[in-house]
């Protein structure tokens, strides 16, 4: 990574230097997406960058580029530094401002935007792994794709230290999501997962399968399920960006279904994978994960 | 300001720059302390160091600095920039680490430190303000003083826009405390405020208090109250390390008690300031608030 995407340049990484009063870093006052990369192409480029904006209008954050503007921006980067599968970082903070728990009137909002080292974890979506389950104790806007962060850290931090690959959260007794994934489980042939709301980031990758799973006809119910119900299920995934769609078999000390990953899981696995070489063409070079 | 304390030494504002992968900046992932000087003299630095280090252990980070470290850098920069009344802000981030939610093995932690302007908010301890009642929708670890803030932030904003001076908090029918200062009511004499615990940071000008309390013979009792409660107070006030004691005479559109700050809240204050006048001296030049 010798280029970064700095306010609308490209400079160099070692000159891309933010200000101590920037308010990302005194306040985790910023929004950011990660956008996966394919063949060099950006995937689901479009909705990643509509939730960027709406996550800034959440918090009053005003993006001082137009969508299209960031499109090219992005898009010139890519082709700059031929990069083949990777994830592209894109946080935008509210800038600096002498500190103040207050919005500034006026501050300039700081973007950065950089390629990040990412193979699909083939082995994890071969496999499976284990997740470990913990109270969901983060902040009442999880819509938000904030840099405000600490409270997935730490539970992601506890499920690692655990043996997870990653944690899956609850409230009281409703599993919301995992740390930087969605959660589903698989039912009876039918597939349950949190509906949209204010306790959930709206996964992108959620959102692609809720549409491929109408497109061909795989029962789906956006609705909330209880810890009991997840270690119950007949099988259990998670999805995200960067894992795609990755089987759970093991709950904490519990296995769930058979211990191997369900036919829903599968079926979903493959479609999204064939949505992937549509938008972005077939995945030859698809497991390295390097930027150049 | 000229000067910043950086990673233990002293540096031109100018040149004290963050690393774009800092994970203070990507993930709010580091702590921070608010340290009022007043006549040159950090008022109550120990408990406020010590808080720190809490902080820093609550969420796995190690200070690599000892206590008497960073006293005496502290105290060195303060001798160094003639400071009079101010805040002294001391943040300290997990430092630079290739983006990941995963802890890193290992980091380097990023300190900074440096003086902000800050007069005392002498009117408003003489007149008292209006506040503005909010849902508290925060993380459940308010006991950590950590800089993932933005759900405080976006409280204080919404105050802010209906004309309160800070926000007070409300877990359902609980009042837990201010977007950035504790509460306090009074009662046919007698004071209670939010007893310590993952909803609240315990202030240290709300422990100095207490313990004012207790040598002073006032009655009080740390236990939580109800929305209803505060609307029936005699007197309401907050208490933080910038604020001091500011009595509040308005929530939303409703008088506390006579609408003047009440005789709980100005014994208080006056005590308060006796203190820091004893480890600080005369507070004769106390209220510019200039840095120089």
């Amino acid at each position: 990574m010798e280029l970064i995407l700095y306010n609308g340049e490209m400079i160099k990484r070692s000159e891309a230097k933010i200000d101590i009063e920037d308010r990302g870093f005194q306040f985790g006052d910023g929004v950011y997406e990660v956008i996966r990369i394919y063949n060099g192409q950006p995937f689901a480029l479009e909705p990643h960058l509509d939730r960027l904006y709406e996550s800034a209008k959440k918090i009053y954050l005003e993006i001082p580029y137009s969508k299209s503007e960031l499109k090219n921006l992005i898009s010139s980067f890519i082709d700059l530094e031929k990069v083949n599968v990777c994830n592209f970082y894109l946080q935008i903070s509210r800038g600096a401002s002498v500190r103040n728990h207050l919005l500034p009137e006026k501050s300039t909002p700081t973007l950065i935007g950089y390629f990040l080292e990412g193979p699909r974890p083939i082995n994890l979506m071969e496999k499976g792994g284990k997740v470990v389950l913990a109270e969901d104790t983060r902040w009442f806007h999880c819509d938000i794709k904030s840099i405000s962060l600490l409270g997935n850290v730490m539970a992601r931090h506890k499920a690692t230290m655990a043996g997870g690959f990653e944690g899956i959260l609850h409230r009281g007794p409703i599993i919301t999501e995992a740390t930087a994934a969605n959660v589903w489980i698989g039912k009876n042939g039918k597939l349950y997962t949190h509906p949209p709301s204010n306790l959930i980031l709206n996964g992108i990758t959620r959102q692609i399968l809720l549409q491929l799973c109408q497109k061909h006809g795989i029962p789906v119910e956006e609705k909330a399920f209880t810890v009991e119900e997840l270690f119950q299920a007949d099988e259990v995934f998670l999805t995200s960006t960067t894992l795609e769609v990755v089987p759970v078999i093991k709950v904490d000390d519990a296995v769930i279904g058979t211990g191997t990953p369900g036919p829903l899981t599968r079926n979903l696995q493959q479609l999204y994978e064939k949505k992937v070489m549509e938008e972005c063409g077939a995945l030859v070079k698809g497991h390295t994960g390097q930027i150049r």
